[in-house]
């Protein structure tokens, strides 16, 4: 196992520092932009954005966001993310949407 | 202001450790059921679950998963939370459903 | 088991967005003092602080953090906090000092 | 600036699921081994470990130690962590202990 083949799911959060302005939405916008750009799966959603792929695609793209950001003209930037790796299920996509409609359907009497 | 009237909008993820499974969908449904009780705004994705409300609501919710989780048989929980406060607005409701919009305007050239 | 009783050990960071300096060090030893005036176990580290004491109170002192914050002229503050409970002990203290403890007899070949 | 040059100052949790066993002692002991043959600079605290390095080789690692821990017998991990970037500033080394320093010397009213 390596982190070039190993799966991994995550989520993140950027968040640009000493900006002079609460608003961040134009940096976070170019961070979608950055990951459609990628090719991984990723979505959206209100405190952050899924993402999952090779491990180190995962964590070069979000290494990419941080560079974009940067030259957007923020000079320092904090990232909060959670990855996670299993060993007992060989998925290659859709790992995120999967957790989501396992807790659906579990909620919704289905198993 | 205080922890009991600040607004906070949140994202929580919360494992349970040791439960000698890699599955966790009974536990997060269960934190579902204790959300939806609580009243409080929240919504579930991928990697973790939006939730928002006056500080100490939130927080105690968050707690009260703990709990839950407890209680149906995890010795041990460690869970990752982001929140974020702030004092240039003065929302009540529907913080994380307008970051998402926020951004996806911007991608879309509306503003 | 109720928040007011269950034990936390936990670890915080808390970020002022928008100041307009990529500068936080006075904001961070805000929450220091914050954190002194709690009575409740602390010690700062390079990306953080841990903390530790019944989850309502932690999660309460965190929010003060974010008041004295806010009140020192931060507009929008996010933290991640990271936060533990465990049914399988009754610790009331040294909690986070003890993880470091049993991980460097380990590597000490003491256990 | 790409993710081979660009320094990153970082924090990191990892948290083995479903081992049965609510004690990660071990394995957290083998992310230090993981760290320490790294050569990357990195100091353990109560609820992770500081690290830091060009970005690239900080997340490889803390994917090197994913698949170590892995190895030993954990079928799934979830990992948070904590990462930062700057372009105000051009350090090399040190940068989570000159954050400690910078908060120390504020509260002893050194600047």
């Amino acid at each position: 196992m390596t982190t070039e083949t190993m799966y991994a799911v995550a989520d993140f959060c950027l968040i640009p520092v000493g900006l002079g302005r609460t608003s961040v939405g134009p940096e976070i916008a170019e961070v979608q932009r950055v990951l459609a750009a990628s090719g991984l799966e990723y979505k959206l959603h209100g405190y952050g954005t899924n993402i999952e792929g090779p491990w180190d695609q995962v964590m070069k793209v979000i290494g990419d966001c941080h560079a974009a950001v940067h030259k957007m003209g923020a000079k320092r930037i904090a990232t909060d993310i959670r990855i996670g790796t299993r060993t007992d299920r060989d998925i290659t996509s859709g790992g995120n949407a999967a957790k989501v409609t396992r807790v659906e359907n579990i909620l919704a009497g289905k198993e």
